[in-house]
């Protein structure tokens, strides 16, 4: 079958087994999910096993050691997958949720039901466990889903995709909830990009490079993260202790992830009492500090920070300074330099703390906290599938409810129009 | 300038007011919109001198009488368009609204608020009072709003708008809020929809032809509505008196409108009891009947339909018929042949009315009522923007609340991740 037909037949079988997938029971799901896990730690020894083939091709193709260690199958990364199906099969099932219902005048009583949004494209790169990941929260909320992973994986992805379509056999759900695209040509993203008749949905992970490829081929909505250029803004009369902490959490604790601090913004009225000791705490830490002018007279050791810096996300331990003369130019940075991420506000002022709260439209606003909290499971969305900064369907971090949607249903008992 | 350079410098001046739109106080929109209803009204004798060009225009053209009778402004439609922005101004402002709010366990509290979704485009058909209606819904909902209108009314919608734009001057609103595209050239509505960095969502309204031209050139996300295939399933044991009423309402109070019952589902076992007597209803009505064969057994008088009329949205007094053996092919019919608009059910057995509320996923479903209230205002939601039939943000009838999204608000007292 050439590329253009397989990947027509997999969104074809997708598309085919939605509809019984949205009927299916919670109990039915976490069953499944469960004889997921159990199968995977099972079959342990075959994945790591297969596992080795993309390691052995990651060293010859001279991948860095970082890449390589995210491919790394064992008993306890295994174990880990496994862990995370649980979790997801704990988790409260949004399907079939009914979240408010009125009664209109002529005694029409009016809900809006959850549903699962049909079939998801998941378009990722490396990772093996987001093979697990990903199928898990699309069984979970009704969907069916087709994967596709990046080649580096593609051994391991193959043999875990087998893994649990295996066990779905076992539960009596139909395999084609989960697929993967078999090939690793990239024909076949292209393909699967202009099936808006099968899939509902396309949400790509990976570098920008990728997702903007990815928006710009696709015929089928795509929710999208392209970057977090995250701020945290110390105002006027923010704690000086609170901020060092803050600030080094955001920035320092992980500084690979996209919701870690960016750009540091500091009231010119706490500046000279703020910054040197937090420019000394950073440096101490290994940060790399790029300062505005006024930043550099007060710690003078900086490097000089440009037009580009304001916009740059760095994800790593490299910092942008910026001395603003209110919350106004605080806020006027954030909306022209933004990713529209995370914000956060670090004050003891009750009307900065609304102001910023309201004036601010990032997906995330904080006061008072880390940026790191713009997260899923830390928000207490339970999971997260992925981070949107556009606004359309999803803003900020997404959980099981963001891949449903609502239909109306209506319990009449003979009303008409008139 | 030339085409591309006025819709680009259009579309840069809405980006630019959506920041300050996004928090405008609920009373200075409710004051500027009462302010355009007076202005409307004010206007009204120019108004109808420039409708006059349209009118003249639109005889030359030999357009057909209905289609005409919609370019109409006269004193009392120009009233109506008033009352339609004083009515949006009566509604609840859905921007700051938080849904709800939770505490996490590190004492974090979380909500999440709605915001608007910054800059619509609204590309529509003919009749001059969408203007009005779709740009105070943007403006109540906080968002900017770029409109392009069919040439037919394009003197008229002009008008309009420049008189809409003094009023927002007079309540110091950015006139950038609400701005029409001046030309009739459909290459402006081209460039509109490669500009993804400036508008947020695209709302086409009218007929299908319109609507995949759209989907196909955007690079913005489109809320689409191709058309309403909509169904009305008899069951064995409706009570026949509703299902004549609710049938005949959902066929011919308005057949040419998307929520109209477009094909008949008769269970076997009541079809000779129920059949015979609604035929006659539909044919008293003037009602074209397509029935299947076994429909045809027991009313004769019946063209055949064909395969074709189980697709067909007639949007006129033509109705298809088919009988089936259980709800499970009704629902299989449904699910094959619909276009995930409305669906409802006639029938005094509880399990079945489960059943179908649950298992048919159309955008709306109902039991014992009519498929006409598949509408905004009829929902409650107070206005209607459009409907949607694609699942992704909005599914279904859509009111302001579906014109923003949500952002998350943190409240901490100095939390760091760990």
């Amino acid at each position: 079958m050439d590329i253009k037909s397989q990947v027509l037949n997999i969104a074809g079988k997708a598309r085919g087994a939605a509809n019984s997938l949205a009927r299916l029971s919670s109990d039915i799901k976490n069953g499944a999910l469960k004889t997921m896990a159990d199968a995977l730690v099972d079959q342990s020894g075959h994945l790591i096993e297969v596992n080795a083939k993309d390691l052995e091709q990651a060293e010859k193709l001279g991948l860095s050691r970082a890449m390589i260690d995210r491919l790394v199958l064992n008993e306890k990364t295994i174990a880990g997958i496994a862990k995370g199906l649980l979790d997801v099969a704990a988790l409260p099932d949004p399907v079939g949720a009914v979240a408010k219902m009125w009664r209109r005048p002529n005694g029409l009583l009016v809900g809006r039901m959850r549903i699962p949004l049909g079939v998801i494209g998941f378009i990722y790169e490396s990772r093996p466990n987001v093979t697990a990941d990903a199928a898990a929260l699309c069984l979970k909320s009704g969907n069916a889903v087709i994967l596709r992973g990046g080649s580096e994986a593609i051994h391991s992805n193959r043999a875990i995709v087998q893994v649990l379509q295996e066990a779905l056999q076992k539960t009596h759900i139909p395999e084609a909830a989960i697929q993967l695209i078999q090939t690793t040509d990239r024909q076949a993203v292209h393909e699967m990009l202009q099936l808006d008749e099968y899939i509902d949905l396309i949400i790509p992970r990976g570098g920008e490079d990728l997702i903007r490829a990815v928006v710009k081929d696709s015929k089928i909505p795509v929710i999208k993260h392209y970057k977090g250029v995250c701020h945290i803004f110390v105002d006027a009369d923010a704690d000086p202790e609170m901020a060092y902490t803050i600030c080094m959490n955001a920035k320092v604790q992980r500084p690979g992830v996209c919701n870690a601090m960016e750009t540091l913004l500091i009231h010119k009225n706490i500046a000279k009492e703020f910054l040197p000791t937090m420019a000394e705490r950073f440096q101490e830490a290994g940060v790399t500090l790029k300062g505005c002018e006024k930043a550099r007279k007060i710690v003078p050791g900086m490097e000089p920070a440009n037009e580009d810096d304001w916009y740059a996300e760095y994800l790593d331990l490299v910092l942008a300074i910026r001395i603003v003369d209110s919350i106004d130019e605080a806020i006027t940075h954030i909306e022209q330099y933004g990713s529209l991420h995370t914000e956060s506000i670090i004050t003891k002022d009750y009307a900065n703390a609304q102001r910023f709260l309201n004036e601010v439209n990032s997906s995330t606003v904080l006061v008072n906290a880390s940026t790191r909290f713009s997260d899923g499971f830390e928000l207490g969305l339970g999971a997260e599938i992925g981070i949107s900064t556009t606004k359309l369907h999803a803003f900020g971090p997404m959980g099981l409810e963001e891949l449903t949607t609502t239909k109306f249903i209506i319990y009449g008992n003979g009303q008409v129009r008139t």
